[in-house]
C-alpha cells in the first residue's frame, strides 16, 4: 500500500486544511503512511492558525489520480467539491459533517459523518476511541477549526458536542478560548488585502435549486461597511459573473462576526425571489439578514424551499 | 420528536433483522423512542435465531412514510434496497458495512460505515463507545448476525474485528461459538420447505453491470445436491424470470456451507460471458465456483469487471 492522501474540499477553509493535517497525523500514529494535501489557496484565517501553532500549509495538488491511488476525504463528500480525478482513485475513508450527495463508491469504506458543527469535533472523538493522545499543537488546529466553523459557538450549526470539544481542546492547546477565538476570526475577517474578485471566490459554493443555477458566497467581516462601501463595483462584478457563468443567482453575503448578522448582495434573474424567500424586499441588489451566519443552516435550506 | 423506525434492507437476512432490533434497543437505552421494523419475510435462519434468544420478529411495514417521519437504516443504504416511501422521510442515521451508492440526504446525518463483515460488529463498538452494557440475549442476536454474514468466519468479507467481536459476544451470550454457529447455519440451509421460486428470491439482489441487467441470488445449503437435483425445473424458472423481467443475466449460486464452495446456475444472454468471467466454461447452464462464498467480495466484483 502506497501513501494515502488526506484532503478537504476545494476552496478550503480552516476546517478543511487543519482536519487534513490532524487526521493524517492520527493515521500516522496508527501506522499508516498518510500525507495531508490541499486543493486550493490557504485563506488568511487559516494562515493565522498555521503560524500560531507552528505548521506549514500542506502541499497543493491538482489531479489527485496523478499523486496516489488511495485517498481519505475530510470535511466534504460531494464530488464537485472534491479533487479532480477523484473518480479514478479509491476512497478509503470519509470524515465529514455535511449532508451526503453525489457520492458513490464501488467498495465498502469507513465513512464517519455526524451532524455536528465541525469535522474536528468528530476527530476529537476518534482520537479518544483509538486511545491516541492529542499533542498541544494538534489540539490548537482542532480548536481553530471548531471556532471557524461555528463562528465561536454562535452559529446555529454549533452543537453541545462542539462546545465541549472546543473547551477540552483549548485546555490541551493552552490558549484562552474567547481571546484566541476572536483574534483568529478577526485575522480571517481582515479583508484589506483582498480584491473584490477575491471576496466573491474566497468561500463560494455552487448549488442548483430546482432549475436555478446559483453560487452562494460568504465572507466574514469585522465591519460590513468595508465591503458595502465598494457596492457599486461589487454589483457590476456579480452581474459579470452571472453573465459569464450562465447563473440565475449569485447570492453573496457579508457576515458581521461581532454582531452575528449578515447583509446580502445578490444578482441574477432569481435575485428578487431570493430576497422574498427571506421575507425581504430587494432594494438596489441588497437586503439584510438579521441573525443569519450559516450558509448551511440558514441560507441554503431557505433558498432550496423557495426556489426548488 | 415522534417514534423513529429502525430497519434493514428488503428481503432481510439475519443481520438486517437483528441489527434493527439491537440498534433500536441501544437507542432506547440512550433515551430515544425507537422501534425495529422489517421490510420483508423472516427467513428460516433468522427464525431460528429469534427463537433461540427469545425475540419476536419485528413488525412488517410497507410504505415507511405512512408510519413515521424519521428513520434509521441499518445494513444498507442504497435506495432500491430500502423501504418504499424512503424519499419522503428524514434519514437520521445509517449504520452499514456496504459500499455507498444511490444515497442522498438534504441534511447532515450520523452515518457510520466500516469495511467489516457485519453491521453487528460496528454495533458492538458503538455499545462500547456509549458505555451501554450488552444484555446476554442481545449479544446472541449480534453474534448470530456475524456468523450469518461471515459464514462462521469463512467468508473473505470477514475481518479480524468480526472474529474478535464474535468471540466477545459468544461469551456474553453464553453459547459455544462453533456448535451454535453450525446449528444456526444448518437451520438456515434447510431448504426442505422451500419451493424453487422461494430459492430464487430468498436472497436476491438486483445489479446492472454496464448494460447487463442482472439478478444475483444466493442460497446456502448443507448439500448442494438438494438444489442440483431439481436443475431442469430450476433452469426453466430462471429462463422465465429472465424473460418476464427483461434481464440479461440471472446468476443463481448455491453455497455449500460445510465445504465453502459454490455452484452457479445461470441464464440469460450474458450467461456465457458470466461463466467466462470466472475462467469457466458454461455447461448446461452450470459451472463450479470453488472457494466462492461471498456475493459481495467474490461474485459482484468479477461480474462488474467482466461485463461493465
Amino acid at each position: 500500500m502506497g501513501k494515502v492522501l488526506v484532503f478537504g474540499h476545494k476552496n478550503p477553509d480552516t476546517d478543511s486544511i487543519t482536519s487534513a493535517i490532524v487526521y493524517a497525523y492520527l493515521k500516522q500514529q496508527l501506522g499508516a503512511e498518510a500525507e495531508a494535501v490541499r486543493l486550493g489557496e490557504v485563506n488568511n484565517e487559516t494562515k493565522y492558525v498555521l503560524e500560531k501553532f507552528g505548521f506549514e500549509a500542506p502541499r497543493l495538488i491538482s489531479d489527485v489520480s496523478e499523486e496516489a491511488s488511495e485517498v481519505i476525504l475530510v470535511d466534504h463528500n460531494e464530488r464537485q467539491q472534491s479533487a479532480d480525478g477523484i473518480e479514478n482513485v479509491k476512497i478509503l475513508e470519509v470524515i465529514d459533517h455535511h449532508r451526503i450527495a453525489n457520492f458513490e463508491t464501488a467498495d465498502p469504506l469507513y465513512y464517519r459523518a455526524e451532524p455536528v458543527g465541525c469535522t474536528a469535533t468528530i476527530l476529537n472523538k476518534i482520537f479518544k476511541e483509538k486511545n491516541v493522545e492529542i499533542p498541544s499543537n494538534i489540539a490548537g488546529l482542532m480548536l481553530s477549526a471548531i471556532i471557524s466553523d461555528t463562528l465561536l459557538f454562535k452559529s446555529p450549526t454549533c452543537t453541545e458536542e462542539d462546545v465541549q470539544a472546543g473547551k477540552e481542546l483549548a485546555e490541551i492547546a493552552g490558549v484562552n478560548l474567547e481571546e484566541y477565538g476572536l483574534a483568529m476570526l478577526k485575522a480571517g475577517a481582515d479583508l484589506s488585502d483582498k480584491s473584490l474578485e477575491d471576496l466573491l471566490t474566497l468561500d463560494a459554493k455552487e448549488f442548483t435549486f430546482g432549475t436555478v443555477k446559483s453560487i452562494v458566497a460568504q465572507v466574514n467581516a469585522v465591519d460590513v461597511n468595508d465591503v458595502l462601501n465598494r457596492k457599486g463595483e461589487l454589483v457590476s462584478l456579480l452581474n459579470k459573473n452571472v453573465e459569464e457563468k450562465g447563473l440565475n443567482l449569485f447570492f453573496f453575503f457579508v457576515t458581521d462576526i461581532l454582531n452575528n448578522d449578515s447583509v446580502a448582495i445578490v444578482a441574477g434573474n432569481a435575485a428578487e425571489d431570493a430576497a422574498k424567500a427571506f421575507g425581504k424586499e430587494l432594494v438596489d441588489h441588497q437586503f439584510d439578514l438579521p441573525g443569519v451566519v450559516s450558509r448551511k443552516k440558514q441560507v441554503v435550506p431557505v433558498l432550496t424551499d423557495a426556489l426548488s
